[in-house]
């Protein structure tokens, strides 16, 4: 019979210390798969104690599966994976961090703290599982649920004027993910034209696929057509919008030429990366490429993860028809690569309004950061020594530094100070030379009490 | 002055109605941005509303942030992408429906609704926000967050007396898009062996990323190591816990003649995907072979699609240590594609000991469920003209039928009656007719009261 020594002053119930016992044992492998369990009331008497403890410690024990119990016949030991570790490893979750350290950070363009709307969101996906219950089980087809596709072609409709049909909506974990389908998609004969300067990812992920690709240099309307010209690229990658890093609106002109250039041979594409569209401060809103494609050549890729939360995971892109219909036919295997519950939540989150509200929210946020750093850096020594070069979008800006010291020593002496800045050179391919100088400065992640002391640091290190 | 009909005949407070009448007309460009508002107490006079109305409604536009107050120069419109549509489309939510079809499903092996753990998960969920804050917004390393890849390890010491270091696992959004990264990590020379029969999936993975790929018969231990060795695969994709669809549970032997055939020149590799190892339902658990594997070959592959959810998006893959270098050097600039907040939920959920508990939970439903069905088969018709074929493992076993009739025409057969079956020569790349008059039952998703009814059903049909 099973001998535990059970015992008041152990602090836990009796029932919990039986059933805490029986289950190493288990665990052990000292009562084997398929052994019958004493019956409650033998136990009961052998160790001492009520039958309701007992009683207790077996119901535990079949609600974890440890054992079973069958009809009049008693209980046993269900069978399983069970080996116990002489030491297991420890698995403590690390403390939750109250700050990363103290660098002020101007490379970085996450969101703060209190920005991201919680409460909503965790209500509505409560609300979510309630209503959805087993949908939100089930895996989702290959472009995201239709819910979510018709929500954010409202969404676009209503805040871009974007005609977009939701059937060729392809909502994925990510616009990188998206740019791995996007490949796969298109075929792997193309070459891709990247900027340069430019967001090095997009290069890195078409190099980790080992496609062609050529990295075209910019001029001051964005991707140069003359060098476009000259390279073999098909399918160009640009963000026409506000360009990274050097925040660049490509002007209409361009991007008629971009278009027409796209429509003269068969197989040209326009990847429009989209990613910050929706932070533009002023005049009015610039059409995206995509709504003046009349050859179905643009392909439109934007993500929540400026507008709500990196951490969320959930871009978005807009196929051509005809690439659409392939997508069907080539791709729709795939499983949709964002949770359903996300996906409902984001939709509800769209379609409620709070979607609208908290860009609205944001970007007024954003502007009064913009507009606070910008007059910190006009009443500092920073104004005659720095140039603010920006075109009112966006949630980074350049600053032109007059200065000797080298990119690399500018980055280091501001580390050395507790400030953290990029230099545009960082984003360049090849010869960085006439870019140097140039900070990039993304302020979205700044608090506003942080604005000054990074000016003055800033002003600071370019004055030593 | 702006001029509006107020009225509480109209069913809404007065300041809703001016907040509503003044967004309206920001949206149609009635009022343009920069555009000064009327004071309070002007526009209050002039409605002939009290100036607390007025209040409210321009306090509500700003919050929105449709309008903005500078301290004594008044209100202003700000400037925003708010075209209006003239229609815009609909975008509701489907209503939640309650179940997809009155079909009898046993192509399905999707969890039933009950078996989510919905409010644990919840609770863990808005616990992980409250606790981590800020964490849950920033996007995670590629391999993912250290507290899952922790909890991940230290489960499968316990669970699989598999020692792992949390540093070789990665985890992404789903198995398929692992296999997407192996192929990139492993490179685009290699030739990949793949199951035949098999998942289909798997093939068509290879096939969207252009990578060479080869078909490869099973015999009755699993992957055939002769037609391997007449193949030019050196890469081989297989599930040896418990094959789909044949439900072959591949013994030792032939996991250490792989074993020998993949050290036997370099660069040869077996991704072993483990996807319903959790469910085995007698015997010793059999060991992983990346735990016998001592010469860094195998990569192992896992999911939580069946073990919690389809809809989660949960997978991960353990590198052997030269693989995992050689993933921090190359892929390390992908963003994970799980979202934060799932990870940290994640790791909390195995970590209390809820991942362990759920698992034994669905262990012993999933075991009932079997028995049940197997029983029922037993006691109906059909244990005369059906072979049962399983090895006490997985969410699926076959079922031999002894019949004149095709595999279409069972299947047609079986939808007429309100059926789903699959059978296992669907399953065939090439000549199928060994492996005719076989279905493949997959059990997990049909509820108690539906089985005595499918299994009536599919007597039936082939009784017919």
């Amino acid at each position: 019979m099973l001998t535990y020594e059970l015992g008041k002053k152990r602090g836990r119930p009796l029932y919990e210390q039986l059933y805490a016992a029986i289950k190493n044992d288990i665990c052990l492998g000292k009562l084997q798969a398929w052994e019958k369990l004493p019956s409650k009331r033998d136990l009961a008497r052998h160790l001492s104690v009520s039958v309701v403890t007992v009683e207790n410690a077996y119901g535990q024990l079949v609600a974890e599966g440890y054992i079973s119990a069958k009809a009049k016949r008693g209980y046993y030991v269900l069978p399983g994976d069970r080996i116990a570790p002489p030491q297991p490893p420890p698995a403590s979750l690390p403390k939750p961090c109250q700050a990363k350290s103290d660098f002020l950070d101007l490379r970085s363009n996450s969101l703060s703290e209190n920005d991201f709307p919680f409460s909503v969101w965790s209500k509505l996906m409560r609300k979510t599982m309630a209503d959805y219950g087993k949908q939100v089980l089930q895996s989702t087809p290959a472009q995201g649920i239709e819910a979510l596709r018709q929500s954010i072609a409202a969404h676009l409709y209503q805040f871009r004027g974007m005609e977009v049909h939701y059937d060729d909506i392809v909502v994925g974990a990510g616009a990188e993910y998206l740019y791995n389908l996007l490949i796969q998609l298109l075929g792997r004969h193309h070459c891709f034209g990247v900027e340069n300067p430019g967001y090095p990812k997009i290069g890195q992920i078409y190099r980790a696929n080992d496609v062609a690709y050529a990295n075209l240099p910019m001029d001051e309307a964005g991707l140069s057509l003359q060098h476009l010209r000259r390279s073999p690229a098909d399918v160009i990658h640009i963000s026409p919008s506000h360009h990274y890093p050097t925040g660049i609106v490509m002007p209409g002109r361009r991007r008629q030429e971009l278009l027409a250039w796209a429509s003269e041979q068969p197989g040209r594409y326009i990847i429009e990366d989209d990613y910050d569209s929706e932070f533009r401060f002023c005049d009015k809103p610039i059409a995206a490429m995509i709504s003046n494609d009349r050859q179905e050549r643009v392909i439109y890729v934007n993500t929540f993860s400026k507008t709500i939360s990196p951490a969320m995971r959930i871009s978005y892109m807009i196929l051509p028809p005809h690439l659409s219909r392939s997508f069907k036919q080539k791709l729709s295997f795939y499983s949709c690569t964002v949770p359903s519950l996300e996906q409902y939540t984001l939709a509800k989150f769209i379609q409620e309004g709070y979607f609208e509200q908290h860009i609205n929210r944001m970007k007024n946020k954003y502007q009064s950061k913009r507009d606070a750093i910008i007059a910190a850096i006009r009443e500092s020594d920073l104004h005659t020594q720095a140039d603010i070069l920006e075109q009112n979008a966006g949630l980074h800006f350049l600053l032109r530094i007059h200065t000797d010291k080298s990119d690399r020593e500018l980055v280091r002496r501001a580390e050395e100070a507790g400030l953290l800045i990029a230099c545009l050179s960082q984003y360049v391919h090849g010869n960085a030379e006439k870019y140097a100088h140039h900070i990039v400065v993304n302020y979205s992640s700044l608090d506003f009490d942080q604005i000054k002391p990074a000016v003055d640091k800033l002003a600071a290190v370019i004055r030593a």
